[in-house]
């Protein structure tokens, strides 16, 4: 596992939103990263994650890439699929950026299920019990009881020396939810004072999942004829 | 595998309970943590189980966390899911925390399941035969037949200078005992000379075999859902 | 894994084709090989693929080999059967191969589905965006929306210094495609002044894709036997 | 794999009766503890078998362990349990022990099938050929023709520098063979001077059986308990 | 993975004939073996093969054995049971087995399947293209086109500095073929000035192959036998 650098912007924001429940963090992260100005900084190298990257408007993504926003001075961090069981590693890595870059915080964009689920609810758990910033707890409420698991659940569980905030979006079910995703934006803008409007997330709700499920479907495919035997070649 | 402390007090009895037989050691590690003041001093790092927190009461639980009761000088070992297999690697851990604190004792609490369980037995083993407590033969009758897997029988498996005791409530099947978990608590109190009463346990042993039986769900879904590979998002 | 070179010739093109989608990268290569002067240079050895070589002409094909035309100073990649999983090691092979030989650029060939193919269309993906070729753009499209997997996938999602062009060839289905091959030496020659005559590919096509059927049958019949226990003797 | 002793006599004869064909071994050195004066003197610690012990009338006993006869300066060997595909490792340990007691012998106490099995033949192979002592020879045949698979087949495979006897009792099936255990025990006295009445074998053999039956029983249920996944307990 | 050599005689012929296509190098091995004055110079010790020997007239046979004949300075290396995926690795030790003895060549016993078998037709595939003794090329004919998987394929496949000659019989299906076995000892003898008759290989093929399937059989039994979990005691 590697991580790679070209530029280290200090006392960053860190921002990851990796696949989740309801997708909440991958899909508020590509929204966050179509409405803010962000130049690529680094990529992560993972052997244990499929090799697949995609194209999209002509540009490669990487499995898992890392992209700086100036005016706020935020690192997004960018992931497609991570496979399986990768929590803990992909977790030690994002320590590892966040000292590189000596952040002065890391948030995390999750989904939590919810059986009855109030109109666009977004909870907080932040490790600086205590010392929880006011335009925190005006954007959501603390998250009282759950179970969190993947790269959110592994960067709680380990003991590091950076400030985590988690924000967590009540979804309706595991289906992509960009609902769920805008109501994140909405508690990230409160919190941090980024000025990014999620009303277009709603607007485009539904025809944006209708080309995740494509998408979705496309790269399963690719999987699955790549891993197809007939494809072994005897010249 | 890491063992991260920031506290090492000395001398002290460590209390473990790890997910087993009738899940009695659980049970009753937990509510020894509700009914005892503990401050966490410690969690262990294992990549080989699934990338897990809860959040309870506002607080994160690691998937195995130390705890300290000034009061007893007592560690506790709290664990939620230590995955399959881990036996001896838990244990080896173990180890090294008992020489970190240079601890006295280790208490193994686990139950053991009986074909005609009469009410509320207790048995014990003790790794320093011949020299066993007057109150511990007061409080538990001797296991002279058994076959005990996990961390507890990795323990007693593994050549360690550190006395163990090890305690088994007899249950009945292997679903979640309260009563017999609070049976073990009365023994570790009249062995230990702690004063935590097992009343409450027994009162609220439905409502809380409820609660259990909702959070293991949950906390399966969980794991199945972070699994799905519908997850994997490409953008 | 281990790359072994018996001649260092610099400053090459580097032309891959493994096993992909629609076969197009491989018949490409080997009709290249075919068709061009070339002295075999070297191969990789790894250990995770299959131990199997192919006889072809009384002349052993290793599992992947390195071969060199003076000519237009070209480095051909030649893979039989590469296993599964194996992308990314070999990405870092190649990465090393280029190193050594001091490659001015490394051309993968692809193949792309399309549910409508239009006839014979060849899009393109540079890594050096905007420092594009005249010739690469009279010869292909550059390629907007796609998922790669494989050996190109981990090529394009690693950050290496040597420029990178993909050519990616549009395919009907996964089964073997001459003419998608053909399509792809077309541009291939337009972008680097090979003149390699496709038509040879496209004339033979039928026949040769019998002959890979078979070849690809025997192949597999000869790993199941070999893997049968019944060869297990004892003396 | 770790060797623990706590004493270590010299010029022993090492006796090892692994679970193998009718567990002939296992039943063999059971008897032999329970009617010589042993002291535990160590145990062998593997990390790749199951985490379990067995508690015997109040006393541990671990999933290898390592027992010493004064009287005929004999090591006794006893295993519980030692997993699938242990045979070379065990066999290394075994060589270990070998040389850290500089033994003089190691004999191994195996069962070996046959079609028309004559009344209680026992055979034997010596890797020291054509310097077979005269009591061997009387007390059994050699082994013409068999394959010995596990602990004494790796034994035999390697070159230890250890002379090894093996005896084979001649087993009708793979069921406990209490009878064929007994013919060793003779064959074993004959050749080492070892006065161990195997009458009481025969006689109990029907009763011991059933006990290993309900043994055999309550560890795997005991296994399969333990793994059972609703033991993953969230608190 | 081990080579111990008792003796090490040099500028050697290893012959080679590994469990593959029809057994057609293990009969010709074993038949070599019976017919040609060997002492056992040497084992090849593998922790990834099943822990297994063979006993044969009383002797030992392990999992891989180097025998030594005198006469024509000849190294045989005679293999039981390899497992499965163990190509590369095996090949890796013959290559160091070459080394240390400063082997003149390796002449691999193969078997090829062929369609339509003409009456006991023999290939050959030498390493040193051009440089092909006259001996060899009257004997048998050069190999055109074949897969060839297992040991000699992995040797064909790495680069190594010592000529190898593969010698391929022809035979009718997988089945033991003890008349492929004795055309490739006919070939072997014409190209190394071999002196070994091969009329009683096909007298005795019938009996040879029965008393073949016979111990493939016990072989097998022998080790689900021995995986089998019953065999687990609890004492």
């Amino acid at each position: 596992m590697k991580l790679i650098l070209n530029k280290k912007p200090k006392d960053v924001t860190i921002i990851e939103g990796f696949p989740g429940f309801g997708l909440i963090g991958t899909i508020a992260t590509e929204f966050l990263m179509e409405h803010l100005q962000t130049e690529k900084i680094g990529i992560i190298e993972m052997e244990e994650i499929p090799a697949m990257i995609a194209i999209h408007q002509n540009k490669v993504i990487e499995p898992i890439s890392i992209h700086y926003n100036k005016q706020y001075n935020m690192v997004l961090i960018h992931a497609i699929n991570i496979g399986k069981d990768m929590g803990w590693k992909v977790a030690a890595v994002i320590e590892d950026l966040a000292k590189a870059l000596q952040a002065k915080e890391i948030i995390s964009l999750e989904g939590v299920g919810s059986p009855n689920p109030t109109t666009g609810r977004v909870f907080f758990y932040s490790n600086r019990n205590g010392k929880v910033s006011q335009k925190l707890t005006a954007a959501a409420q603390p998250l009282m009881e759950g179970i969190i698991v993947g790269v959110t659940g592994a960067l709680l569980a380990k003991q590091i020396s950076v400030p985590i905030v988690a924000l967590f979006a009540e979804a309706k079910s595991n289906l992509p939810d960009s609902q769920a995703a805008a109501e994140i934006i909405k508690a990230l803008d409160a919190y941090t004072g980024l000025k990014v409007d999620p009303k277009p997330l709603l607007k485009q709700a539904e025809m944006f999942e209708k080309k995740l499920k494509s998408l979705l479907q496309k790269s399963q495919e690719a999987e699955e004829i790549h891993e197809d035997k007939k494809l072994s070649y005897v010249g």
